[in-house]
């Protein structure tokens, strides 16, 4: 059933969150940079996930993946505790406190892909151990755009920054789009002004950077071409975790679906990725992604689109 | 002569500053909010300053001024020194250091109006002490818009929050559009996420609040509408000087020269703003603004539109 294999294979975590935000609790939801990321993409495209459960994943979270249409081929089943994630927020909710992190089985995680996972023309290397990562990117029939036929995007975090940079790098040489924070492309580059560091990223290889900005939105290199995001503003934000992989998994859900890289395909599938994040923060877990339908990401990208989108009819009084 | 009346009263500083940035030195160079906004502004309308020199006040500096039809009527000469800065910026030049400070004449600077400027429609306070913004505000014929035909933008800083926030609070009280950057609006009101401060401040009287964000853009609250601006992404800014007050004259020329304030004509205005302010962090001083043409100008709005507008035509699958 051809059909049914996935559009858009997501490397990454698999987790059960402890969240402690100053609007509630809660204890062993479904977390995981792979979950986020296909809950995202659900509704654009087939998404496969690849990532490692114990023994105490709640067979509920596996229903639930499954029932949003993503194909949990590629999800392992080790003996063990599955990866779990404690963190907390406070204040204004900028960045996540560790409370505890247990790796269990995601310590020995070795993506073991589907054959029908293989000859994939999107995928998504979520935040894992740079030569996991490689290790993925050699397993696949088809070379990374724009050379060859794959869309590969990949994330990273300040761990390999400082650990493997090396490793790091060589991931970044062979992927078609390299998400990072603008603290880690500074990292990365040592260059203070955020463009000049994205550039410097653009240089080790990839097409297109996606420098996230957090409140602020995000900014797009590719090729020549500039793309500002701005974020929705909220007030409303509950739980930010996931919203980086929340914002990756709309965008390349939508880049799988059209099967192009372009100035107009980054521009839509990056609103849709900032849409889809924005809903995300608005409750624990994937609960509104799970919940969120095409109707209402369109009734917020309108809004979205009102507030940052001018005409340039405002200007012709300037020629 | 009606018509050489100022479109647009603009009350700050006047100044000479002695800069240094990792892109070179000068000294002794034009300065004060009251000539980068007036500069900003002089293609839009009529600018008209009032502001204070000292007997050491170059002439050639107030011929460019004149040069580019900004009005000096109103600029005092008082016996003593001008105002002198003296102003660093290292690595990304986010923030200045002050070096030292001379106050001169502007330690006694009482804005003083010349006749013609009292019925203006339109006024920019610039940051000067709050007691002296209300000062102007009781000098003025009309009443600050919505309720009468004064459009009427101020300014400030974190000192006046610091030193006399209830005679600030009493400025934004009276103001059609209130000015501040992220920190000083988080600061006056104590609310950490940026859209609930800029409520806060919303909700002190101004219709209109617009916080900035240095090289993130601005946030623009103007009823229940929200806009959210970007800024030009330069690796080229030599010196940030004079941005925020290149800004608002962008903003406050556009609105004088229209006459309205709605989301539109705020929308329009605030993206000339942006564009002026990418140009005069070009180069020293307002170099880079004197020479600036609409067509410049147009052409970097194009660049921006591009960057940042999107279609909502790319959506039209999720219907």
């Amino acid at each position: 059933m051809s059909e049914q294999k996935p559009g858009l294979v997501i490397v990454g975590s698999v987790g059960l969150d402890d969240l402690d935000t100053p609007y509630g609790s809660e204890k062993d939801i479904l977390g995981g940079s792979a979950c986020y990321a296909s809950i995202s993409a659900h509704y654009l495209c087939r998404p496969g996930i690849v990532g490692v459960a114990g023994d105490d994943f709640p067979k509920e979270h596996e229903t639930a993946l499954a029932g949003k249409g993503v194909d949990i081929a590629g999800l392992q089943h080790e003996k063990g505790k599955t990866f779990h994630w404690q963190g907390k927020y406070e204040g204004d909710m900028g960045s996540a406190i560790t409370l505890n992190t247990e790796l269990g089985v995601f310590s020995n995680f070795k993506p073991s892909l589907p054959e029908a996972y293989k000859d994939t023309k999107c995928l998504f290397l979520g935040n894992i151990h740079p030569q996991l990562q490689l290790d993925v990117l050699d397993a696949m029939k088809h070379t990374p755009a724009p050379k060859g036929e794959l869309i590969v995007a990949a994330d990273s975090m300040n761990l390999w920054i400082d650990t493997t940079p090396d490793l790091l790098k060589k991931v970044i040489s062979r992927v078609s789009i390299m998400l990072l924070n603008d603290g880690e492309a500074r990292m990365l580059t040592g260059k203070s002004q955020l463009l000049d560091a994205a550039r410097a990223v653009q240089a080790m290889g990839p097409e297109t950077v996606i420098v996230k900005k957090g409140e602020h939105g995000a900014m797009i290199l590719s090729g020549d071409e500039i793309i500002l995001l701005p974020a929705v503003p909220l007030s409303t934000a509950k739980d930010p975790t996931g919203a980086g992989d929340t914002f990756a998994g709309g965008l390349m859900g939508y880049l799988a679906k059209t099967g192009q890289v372009n100035r107009d395909t980054l521009f839509t599938g990056a609103i849709l990725g900032t849409v889809h994040a924005s809903h995300v923060v608005e409750d624990f877990g994937m609960r509104a992604t799970m919940k969120m339908t095409p109707a209402d990401v369109l009734k917020r990208v309108q809004v979205l689109h009102r507030m940052s989108s001018f005409s340039m009819d405002w200007f012709r009084f300037l020629s």
